[in-house]
């Protein structure tokens, strides 16, 4: 997609410090990231969301994020840990549409956090969560049977 | 792992509400949701972290996961928008110590949200996302030639 920005590093028309790719993927640092290091991994091919993505690729960001994740560790960079996050929707916090998985290091008061809605920590009953993995396992023969 | 919760949910030990099983992960409802419809994708076999888990079972929980959103869009729950998220290690958050990958539903208002550390949106000099990159390389190239 020409508007992409994306697209536009995949293609290399626009700047990115890139660290990785292969035949299916682009790896390259975010230029606001959470902590140093923060990377996003990429299909080379334009997706807007998991929705339009080739199962094969989704599997193969994965793949590759986790040896980034293994290199991050091994880096120099401060990294204790590492999250995974991915935004799949305007409402998920989606800003570029292009499907991204970010990779990004943690460390012990780095300040990153997760925020919950309010009543979050209240265990739901056994019976509402069986009613739950009800409607989405119709969900998944409606998806299935597509 | 016998002290393993999620590997007493794969051996059907431990209650869970099952949405999903393969010849190699589970996805279950988590029992203290974010959103109505939380799951974890979990690999059958137990691995603490990315760095033991196998790439093909790594890559085989994100095609799960991207099923898995595509159901919980037609599950009838609300859902504009879905997130994965996965913590590895407990400076990244990580609480139980069997690989999982969240996949939740958002919507509007749904009071799910990100909190940065300070500094957070100030963007790094080409250079600085230069070193990193590089950074990151050396460590990718040590893991690989491990």
């Amino acid at each position: 997609m020409s508007d992409c920005i994306f697209c536009g590093i995949v293609a290399g028309n626009r700047p990115a410090s890139v660290v990785y790719r292969d035949a299916l993927a682009l790896v390259f640092l975010d230029i606001r990231p959470v902590t140093p290091g923060h990377l996003l991994v990429v299909p080379l091919v334009h997706a807007t969301g998991l929705g339009e993505l080739d199962p094969e690729i989704a599997a193969h960001l994965m793949a590759v994020a986790q040896r980034l994740a293994a290199a991050l560790r091994r880096s120099g960079l401060r990294c204790e840990g590492v999250n995974l996050f991915l935004a799949d929707g305007e409402a998920a916090g989606q800003e570029v549409f292009h499907v991204h998985l970010h990779v990004f290091p943690r460390f012990r008061g780095d300040g990153f956090g997760l925020r919950f809605g309010p009543g979050y920590g209240e265990r739901p009953s056994r019976e509402e969560l069986d009613r739950h993995a009800g409607a989405i396992r119709s969900g998944l023969q409606a998806e299935t049977e597509q």
